[in-house]
C-alpha cells in the first residue's frame, strides 16, 4: 500500500488502497458529541477532543500499528443534554450506526475495529454494539473513552471533577487544542447548581439516574475559571498516550487470533 | 399500606396494595440470566444469585426503605454463551422489557425504580435503560450490579479472577446459598482455556471483545475447585450489606428530589 | 443424561447435561402475567398458576416425555390491565422474548419446544410466534392456554365466567395452591361493573375491544366470594391432567417427524 | 350524507362526505391473503371471499347500520404458504398495517372499525392488534373470521374439513362466486398428504405448529373434488348473515358506549 | 403456461401456474392511495389509476412481454393528507410492505418486478426499496410513476398544474374512466388556498416541506372545474402509452443480464 | 447574538448562542457519503463536496440568510457500494439520524432545516425523512441535492455523464478544492465495464435496480482522465451559486409562514 499521507485515513483513500489494507489494518473510528458544554465550551467539544486524540494516538503508532483512521462520526447520544441544546441520536440509533458501519466495513475487508470514544453518553451503546457485533461477524473490536486511557501525573485542583462535563477537565483540553473556541470570560467560577445524581456514584456500585437533573446541576459538573491550556495540553498528552498503548495492545493481542 | 408478608412482594400484593405503596415505595427489580456456567454450576447462575441478594437487601432495609419487590427477570442478554448454551435475549430485546416493565409500573403509580443485576452481559443495557427512560419519564432509576456493590474483606486466594464467571467466586457464592445445584466433582481445578480478551483491561480503560473468544477460554475465567461456602457466605453477606446500603442512599437521595 | 432431580429443571442444569438432553427432550416454558386481580388477588395469579400446572404436568409425564422446564417468564402483555396497575410488556415486546429465547434454546440445541400459558391477553402472541418461528427454524412448537386444556368435571355455580378474569374459577384456583395469597375478606359478592365486552362473544365468531371496558367492568368478570379450595384442587388437576396429555400428545407427534 | 351509491365505500366517496360519515359509522375492512390454494384454486382465494362476504354482509344491513366499506386489503400473512407460492406480509408487516390503517381513519373521524378476516394466517394478529390498539386510541374494534360466523345447516360430506385450506369447504364457496376460477379438473379427489398438524388440535387446548408439515401435507386440507355450487352458495349466504348479525350487533354495542 | 385469461392475473392463477411463470415472468404490482382529492374526486383516486393505467399498459404489451399483474396495493402513504382525511401507512410500514411483497414473490421465484406508482407521496419509498432490496436479493426492480411515463401531446389550460393533486390533470383522468364518481358540481373552479410548497421547486433543485401547507393550499394544487373527459382519455392513453414502453424496455434489459 | 466566526457554525457555538440564533436561523445540514468512487479518488468525495458546497453558500448568504452550518453528517447510505468498499449506512438507519437531529435540534429551538445532500443514493432517504417530519413537528425543511442546484454554462466533453459517479464532473470538483485527494495516473480514460442500469432512465420515468450492476459498471459511470480543475472550479461555483440562491429562497419561503 501506497499512501499519499503520513497516516492513512480512510476517506483519502481509494477503493484498491482500502482494499490492500483492510485485511491486515485496524480500522479506527473516533466518535463524538454535539451538545452543550456550559456557557463557555462549544457544543462539538466531545467530537474535537476525541478526534484530535485519536488521530494524534494513530499517529503516534505509526511505525507500529497499520492503522486507517476513519472520519470521526460528530453526533452521539445527548437525549439528556436538550434541556439546553443538542443535536442528538437515541441510542437505538447510535446503535444502529455504528452497526452499520462495522458491518460495511467487514464486508469491505476489515476484520478489527477500535472505537475511540469522546462522550459519556455514547459509552453503553459503543459498549453493547462491540459485545453484540462480535456474536454476529467474526471481528475483534476494542472500545476506549479516551478520558479513561492511560494514566496522569497532572495535579487536580480542588473542586474539580475529572474528567466532568464542561468543567475544569474539558475547559484544559480545549484551552490546549483550540483556545479561540473558549469563551474564557463565560467559563463558570461556582457550580452551576446541585451536584448531579448522574455524576458519581453515592456509594460504591451505586448509579443513579433522575429525570431533571441535567438541569438542576445547571448542565456542568464543576467550575471552569481556573482551566489552564498548559495542564491541558499535558493532558492531553497522557491521555493520547494511553490510547496509543491501548491501540497497540489490542493490535498484538488480535494480530495472532484474528479468526475468519 | 397492609402487607401480608414481612416484606413486599409486588407479585404478591393486591392492585389496593400497589396503589397504595407505589408513589412512595421503591420497586426493586433483579435481573438474571440463564445461561452456561462451567461444567459445575447450574445455568440459572446469575438469576439465583441476583434475586438472592436483591431478597436479602429489600430485608435487610425493611425497617427504613419502603420496597416492593418484583419477580426477578429471569432471561438476559447471553449471546456470547451461545457456544454453549444459553436462554439469551437479544440487546434490544432486553432493553425493551425492562423499559416496558419502568414504563408500565409508572403508569401504576410507581416512580422510583432500583435494578439489581445479577450477569455482566445486562450490565450495559440496564445502564443505557436507566440514562434513557429519565429523559422520557419522569422517574429515578437506580442500578447496581450486585458484585461491585459495597467492600470485602475475604481474601481471595490465587489464579481467582472476582467476580469472573463459574470461578472460584460464583461457585462459592452458589454452594453458600443451594449447595445441591452445584455439581463440585465436575468444578475445574485448571483453567479450561486461555484468558479470555472478555474478561480484563489488557491496558487501562481498553475493552476487548473477540469473536470465539468465549469458546477458547473454555466459558470460564478461572478454577472453581477451591471454592468454598464459609467465603461464599461471607462474600454474600457482604455484596448484601453493599446493596442494601445502595437502595438506603437512593431512597434518601431522591426521596426528596422526586418530581412528578 | 443423569439428573440430580427428579423433574429437568433447565435452570439447575449444567451445560454438559442440557447438551446430553436437548436434541431429545421437549422444552417447556410456562408464560405468565403480572397484573390487576380484584381487590382480593395477587398480581401474579397467572404466572403462579401457569407455573403450577406446567410444572405438575412435567411431573405427570416423567416416565414418558423426555422434558426440561424453563424457569417461568413473569412478565405478559398486559396494557389493557394499566388502569388498575400492572408490570405489562408491549406485544412486541413478549413476541421478542418468546422469538430470542426458542431461538437461543434452538442453537443450544433443543428442537421442540412446548409453551404453557397462563393469560388471556398472551394468547395471540404466543400463538403468533409458534407459527412464525417454524417458518424460521426447523422447529416444532406446542402452545396450549392451560385453562383450555382437557375438561372439566366440576360444576359451575349460576354467574359464574370460567376462566374469566379474578372470578370465581381463578379464586378457587389461587385458593388451592396458595391461600394465603388470597384475601377472602375483599373478594367480591357481586359484579364490580357492568359485563366487559372484551369477556364473551356477543354473537358467535365476534370479538370485541373498546376503549374503557376493562376499568367499566371493574377488573373482574364475575363474582368471586363463593370460590372454593375443594373445587379449585379438582378444577387445577383437571387442567394439569389436560396439559400432561397435551405434552405427551405433542412428544408422540413430533418424535418421528422432528426434522433438522 | 348523501351517498352516490346504495353501499358507502370509503374509496368512492369524497372528503366531505367521509367527514359527515365518520363520527356514526363504522369502518369495514375485508382482509385476506394471496397465497397457493390447491392446484385448482386462484392464489386470491381469501381476499376474494372476504371481500364477497363483507360487501354481502354490509348491504344486507344497509338500513340499519352506517357502514363504510374500505377496500380489501389483498396481502395478508402467508409465510407458511411460501413452500409453493404467495405474495406475502411478515407478521409485523401485517400488523403495522392494520395499526397505520386504524390510526389514519381515526384521524379521520371513524371510531369504530369492523375488521372482516377471510385468512386464518392473520387470525392472530388481527385480533391482537384490535386489542393492543384499544390501549391507544378511544377506538371500538370488532373483528370476525367470515367462517367463524354464524352457524350451518348445511350437511359436511365424509372426509371433509370445514374450513380446511383448499377443501371441499373453500372450493364450494368460489365455485359460487367465481366458478370460472376454478380449475375444477385438478380439484384433488384424495388427500395430497399427511394430514398437517396445523389444521386441528390433537387433543382439546393444544396447537401444534412445525416446519415443513405444510409441505407434508400437500398444502390442502381435505379433497376438493365434491365441491358443489350450490352448497357453496348457502354456506356463503349462512356466513354472511353471520357477519352481517355480528355487524349489527357490534354496532348496537358499541353505538352508546362509545367514548372519546 | 395455459393461461384461463388474456393477461395473467396473479390472484387468479394457481400455484402451479405461478411456478409455470414466475421464472421468464414480470411482476407488475401497482401501487395506489386512499387520500382527500379536494371536494369532488373519490379517496381511491390514486388506486383507481394506477391500477388503470398498469392493467392496460399489461394488455398493450401482452404479446411481448411475459408479466402477471399484482393486485393493486390499494394503500400507500398519505401522513401528509390526514388534515383532510386518509387510509394511510406510514413510510416505514409501506416499505415493508413493499419488501415482504418482493421478497416472499422472489422465493415462489419470481426475479424480476414492475411498480407502477400511483401517488406522490409513495415515489420516494417505491424508489428506495427498489435500491435496497437489490443489495439483498438477486432481483431486478423497474419502477414507474405513471403519471411520469411517456409524453403528452395533450395541451395544457392556464393554470393547470400537472400532474398536480386533484386538479385538472386528475380529474380529467377520473372522468374518462369512472365519470360516475365525479362529483362535478364540487369541482373547484378556482384555487382552493395558496399554492402549496410541497408542489413545485421554488429554484431549481430546492424542495420545501412545510407543516401545514397541505391545509393551507386546501388540499388541491389547481382548479378542476375544466376537467374534461376527452382530455383525460388521451393522456390516460399517453401514459399507458408510456408505461407499456417502459414495461417492455424493462424486459429487454433484464431478460438476459438477470443472474441467480 | 455575537459569533466568534464570519459563519455561525453550531459545533462551535455555546449553548447560550445556539439559543439566541435557534428561532430565526436556518439549521444547514451537509450530508454525504463515504465509499468507493473508482480507481483514483477518495472514498470521502460525496462528504467533501457536500461540505465545501454548503460551507460556501452559507458564506455567500451570510449577509441576507441567517444560518447556523452544523458537522457534515460524513456517512450515508451506499450498500450498493459494498462490492468494493464502503462505510455504509442502511436506508433505515440513515433515516434514523437524520429524523433523531431534526427532533433534537428543534427542541433545542430550531424550526427551520436546510440539507445539503451531497450523494445519489441518500437522495430519496433524505426526501422521505423531510416529508415525514413535518407531519410530526411543526417545522420546515428545505432539501438539495448540491449537483441538481442552479444551472450550468459549462460545456460537458463527449461521453461525460453528469454528475455521473467518479467519472469527468466529480473529478473535476475534487481536482479543484483537494487536488492531491485525486491520483490522476488511474484516473480512467476508458469506461470502466457496461453502462450500469441504476445511471439513467432508459425511456422516460422508468428507473432500473439490478443487482449486481455496480459491480458490471465497473463503478464508475464515465471516463475521468479528460477532468480539468478550471472545469471543476466553474461548476463549482455554479453550484455553489445554486444553493445559495436556494437557501435564500428558502429563508424567504419560511420566514414569515412558519408557524409554531
Amino acid at each position: 500500500m501506497t499512501l499519499h499521507h503520513p497516516i492513512a485515513r480512510l476517506g483519502d483513500l481509494t477503493r484498491d488502497e482500502v482494499a490492500d489494507a483492510a485485511a491486515h489494518s485496524v480500522l479506527v473510528l473516533p466518535i463524538g458529541a454535539v451538545e452543550q458544554h456550559g456557557p463557555h465550551l462549544p457544543l462539538r467539544t466531545d467530537t474535537l477532543l476525541a478526534e484530535t486524540v485519536a488521530t494524534a494516538a494513530v499517529e503516534a503508532c505509526s511505525g507500529t500499528v497499520p492503522a486507517v483512521l476513519a472520519p470521526v462520526m460528530p453526533y452521539g447520544n445527548s437525549e439528556h443534554h436538550l434541556f439546553a441544546g443538542a443535536a442528538s441520536l437515541r441510542p437505538a440509533t447510535l446503535a444502529a450506526v455504528l452497526g452499520d458501519l462495522v458491518r460495511s466495513l467487514h464486508t469491505t475487508g476489515f476484520q478489527r475495529f477500535f472505537l475511540v470514544n469522546g462522550h459519556g453518553g455514547n459509552d453503553e451503546t459503543v459498549r453493547l454494539v462491540s459485545k453484540s457485533i462480535v456474536t454476529e461477524l467474526p471481528v475483534a473490536v476494542g472500545t476506549v473513552n479516551y478520558w479513561q486511557a492511560g494514566s496522569s501525573a497532572e495535579p487536580v485542583p480542588d473542586g474539580a471533577d475529572v474528567p466532568g462535563h464542561a468543567g475544569w477537565w474539558e475547559t484544559s483540553l480545549v484551552l490546549a487544542v483550540r483556545p479561540e473556541l473558549v469563551r474564557t470570560e463565560n467559563a463558570p467560577s461556582e457550580p452551576l447548581g446541585a451536584r448531579g445524581l448522574y455524576s458519581y456514584e453515592p456509594v460504591p456500585g451505586l448509579n443513579v439516574q433522575m429525570r431533571g437533573e441535567w438541569a438542576r446541576s445547571g448542565g456542568t459538573t464543576d467550575p471552569a475559571a481556573a482551566a489552564d491550556p498548559g495542564a491541558g495540553r499535558r493532558m492531553l498528552n497522557e491521555r493520547t498516550a494511553g490510547v496509543a498503548e491501548a491501540l497497540t495492545r489490542f493490535h498484538e493481542l488480535t494480530r495472532e487470533q484474528q479468526t475468519r
